[in-house]
Formats: structure tokens, C-alpha cells, sequence
């Protein structure tokens, strides 16, 4: 259950409508790894999917000198990467089984350098619905298993239903 | 009357040649190309500094199959990774010689899929600033030398004085 | 037509497809004239409609002292109640005349005081379509008859199918 | 590993007392309500504060028919303007005595009708620090004490060190 206050950072959480979702497809969670591994970029970049639930989707990345910018942090591109993902597939879990999801457009505010051992993002569906949803989503920095803040991102998708996922 | 120093932030416009940018480091230019190329995402994903110009710069990215989602377009993390870089170099072209420059965040709308023989992010200086810098970029999608646009991002980037840039 | 180079702040326009835009509904400026007029929120403000053209709004609003914020320039919502109109109604030109229009989301940089005579929002679509329509828009301080760039935003609207306007 | 205090930005976090945000100004709050009283668009629409404290603030807004849009439901720029004044002074709590505060830039997603008795804007600091300060706000529309969320903000300030509030 997705307590009242965040347990990281101490950000409430808003109000969401009686608690949990219930996905309308019983297969999300085997459907969201399957198109996860259907993605190049996440492979690439060496991303992992960490856990998947009705509404909330994790994703981790590991730490490498190929995935920086210019002072040595994860560039704010790669962050976004596991963030955009993270997001779709939360909002993915509660997409019909035979629709499929793509961004719309995301905001994201880089607040700490993305540095550490690994990365961890986690996003959670504030609002699902029948043609958008609307996600919002935190990525922490991982040191010797102390968490930190460094992104917070917004972010609105799109169902597309009728649509083959992959 | 809307003064040409913003009283608050400090923000001011830099001296202007005909509605041209005056970058106050002469070698501006150099400067972002040694910086791209400490940028070890931009190299992993196989991006190449296209033009550097004051308060203006271009990423190209040719097309792989690695960088995709699981539609097999770019995925939006890689699209706005390039986005980012170039709006983050377009300010650095007006910093001064001494300072570093951050994303503090950015909004990218994805409105067409990102597919083609390649991507080219432009991006923008609207305000620079002594503190903060806001661009705007585009990312096209070419193919066969015809163009389309993919996506559109608003950034904000915050200027580091007296930070070395690697 | 709107220009390659936009004559006050220099910003270049993202290219479109083939220029004009063709409203699908010969009445769109009679239509978002009225629509207007139910804007309570407008009346209040003291906001007028200035200029409407296929995927094109711009509003004017007169500065009073009853819209500012604490230091007296014009407050953050009331710039982006011009700025969120003026897009709307932009996307609105281009709609069926069957469907309404709504705000998904949208961002908004504040980069100079919102001070001066009057205020204008320009705002104009980026990409129309069936489902959600993409806008930008800027806001200008005007003093007498000078005009300075003072917020940009990005926008993302619904095409409400067969949706009365009011 | 994460420093708490950002190497780049100068971003820091406050001290804290068992993850309470400490103020460094104990006048907080008489601060934060007689800035808001000098909102002459806060009184234009008929908002009032409701709630202070550190690092949080929620602005409350009955129901009016001049504050509308097409549809009567409450114009997104008017929900933008509580959202962004709550988000302001969530941050504005944080700041020292001698500080003003700016909105930097703010995306709100609208996710259901404002409709209802009253709106109530909550805000709350997820990053503070000496240069800027990040925040994250939810608008809820209540009926019969019965509330359910309708937009999301989340916001960039700016500290404006030596500036006087109004």
C-alpha cells in the first residue's frame, strides 16, 4: 500500500480514490516486463526493471562512466530515460489488454547530481483514464544503500487502444 | 517599463550586434565541443555536435536499433537526451569563461514518433541570464533529407560561476 | 503568415507543414469569440480578445493593480490564465465544429516582470490533431507601444468529440 | 555519494528536526500572510491563506461564477494561481529574512473538472536551497466536505537574497 507520507523524502503522497488500483488486465505485470524487454535503450543503458504493481512501476540503472555528462553525473537525458519508463509502465499496468501506451510529454526537475552506485527510479499513476493518464514519478541516487533524492518528473500518457504494444 | 536587468534575479540581456548574441568568451565554441565531448551519454548513444553558433546549437543522432522502444522509435529518454545537450550548450555559448553549466529542468512534449534515418535537436537561447538561461529546442525526425518535427522542449538552466566545466 | 524569425525576440518557429493551417469549420472565428465571452475568469481580469487565425489567438490585457502579485508585477496565474486562453483558442481554430476544447497541461517560464501598460499573449499550434492538440504561446509587456518578452509557455490540449462548448 | 550540500547550485538542505523543515526565519509565517495580503489578485479572486507552516501552504478559493471558463468550471489560470502562490510560500517559509521569492516556472496538468464549493491549493517544498527551491502542489475540488483531486503542479522558485518582499 502506498503510505500517506513517503517514507524517503517525507512528500505526502495526494489523495487518490479509495486506495488501490485494480488493473482490468490480470496479465500487467507479465506484459510490462514483456515490452520492457522489447526496449533497446533500456538495454543499452544496462536499465533493469525492479518491481512492477497495479499503478507503480521501478526501474534500476547501475552506475557507469558511459552514461554521464560533462562533470561525471548520469546525464539528464539517461535519468529521464528510466523515468519516462518507469512512468509509462506504471500507467501501463492499468491500460486494457489490448491497448498500448506512449508518452505524451513529461516534465522533469534535476535537483541533486545523479551520482552514487545506482540509480532507482519509481513512478506511480495519480489519475489513470480511458484516453490519458497522468504519472508522476522520483529518482533516487543509491550509495552503500542510502537513498537519496535527485529528480522529481510529471508526465502525461497517452492509451492507445486497439494497438499492438510491440 | 520592463528594465533591461531584471531587478530580482538579476537576469540581464548581454550586449547585442544586430540582434545577434555576443558570447563573452570568445572561444565559445571550442569550449562546447571539448565539453560534448566529455559527455560519455552523447558518445554511448552515438550523437555528434552538429553547429555551435551564440545562443544556438544542434545535435544530430542517427537512427539505431539500440536506442528504441518497444515500438522501435527512439525512445523518449534518448530524444530528450538530445534535447537537453542542446539547449544545455546553446546557454553555455553565453556564459562566461569561468562557469559550468547545469540543467535545472525541462518539459519535452513527444508529437510525432521519433523514427527516420536520423534525429537532429536544435535548440535556443530565449533569456540569458547571469544566473538562469531559458531555451526552447525542436527535434526533428529526417528521413531522406525531408524533415518532420518529433518533439519540442522549454528548459531552464542555471549558470555555475566559478565552476570548472570537467 | 507567420514569419521564419519572429521579429521581436528572434526566436525561430519550429517548422510546419506546408504554413497555413486550413480550420476544418469556415466559423472557427465566430466560435471562439463566443466561447470567450463565457469565460467568466476573462470578464474578471479585464482580458480582451485581440487576434484570431487559423491555429493562431493572442489576447491583450491592461495592467491594474488588482492582478498583481506581492511586488506588483502581474501574478504568475494571471499571466497564465492569457497564456493558457490564447493557446486554447488557438487549438480551438483548428477543431471540428463539433468539439470542445480543454487544457491537459501546460508549462510556464516566467522570465521577465510582468509589468507595463498592458500585457499580450500570443499563442499558436505547433501540431494539431484528432485527439490532442500542442500549442506554444508567449507574453509580452507593452509600454508605450515597446514590447518585452515576459513568459513562454507549452501547452498540450484534448479535442473534446462531440462535446458542446458551453 | 549525494552531498547534502550541492556542489554546483549551492542547493542545500536545512537543518532539520525529525524531518520537520526548521525555518531560519522563526516569523515565518506573519512573513508568508502579510505578503500574501499584498496579492491584490489573491483578493481580486477571493482566495484566502489557509494554512502555513514549514515548508508547506494551502490557499483555499470558494466557487464563483466570474472565475470560470467556458464549460464553468474554474478557469485553469485561476487554478494556476492558487497552486503557484501556495508553492511560493511552501518555499517562502525556508527562506531567510532577507529574502523575496519568484516564480522561476510551473507546469500544472489539469486532471479532472474544477467543480465543486471551494478549490484548496496544498504545496509543500521537496527541495529547498539557497538559490532555488523546488516544490510540488495538488488542487482538490470539495463538495459537501468531500474532496477529489484535480490538478498537480510541480514548480522552480527563485530566492531573491537582499530584495524586500513588497
Amino acid at each position: 500500500m502506498t503510505p500517506a507520507v513517503h517514507p524517503e523524502s517525507g512528500m505526502r503522497k495526494p489523495e487518490t480514490a479509495g486506495g488501490q488500483f485494480v488493473p482490468p488486465n490480470p496479465d500487467y505485470a507479465a506484459r510490462v516486463r514483456a515490452s520492457f524487454d522489447r526496449q533497446g535503450a533500456m538495454k543499452l543503458i544496462g536499465a533493469r526493471l525492479a518491481e512492477v504493481r497495479p499503478g507503480f512501476c521501478s526501474i534500476e540503472l547501475p552506475y557507469r562512466e558511459d552514461l554521464t555528462q560533462q562533470h561525471g553525473y548520469v546525464h539528464a537525458g539517461i535519468v529521464s530515460a528510466i523515468a519516462d519508463s518507469a512512468g509509462g509502465y506504471a500507467g501501463f499496468t492499468l491500460f486494457p489488454a489490448d491497448a498500448s501506451v506512449l508518452t505524451v510529454e513529461y516534465k522533469l526537475n534535476l535537483i541533486a547530481p545523479a551520482a552514487g552506485d545506482r540509480l532507482l527510479a519509481e513512478a506511480e499513476v495519480v489519475k489513470p483514464g480511458r484516453t490519458l493518464a497522468i504519472t508522476r514519478g522520483e529518482v533516487y541516487a543509491e550509495t552503500d544503500g542510502k537513498r537519496s533524492l535527485c529528480a522529481i518528473m510529471q508526465q502525461t500518457l497517452i492509451v492507445l487502444a486497439g494497438k499492438a504494444d510491440g
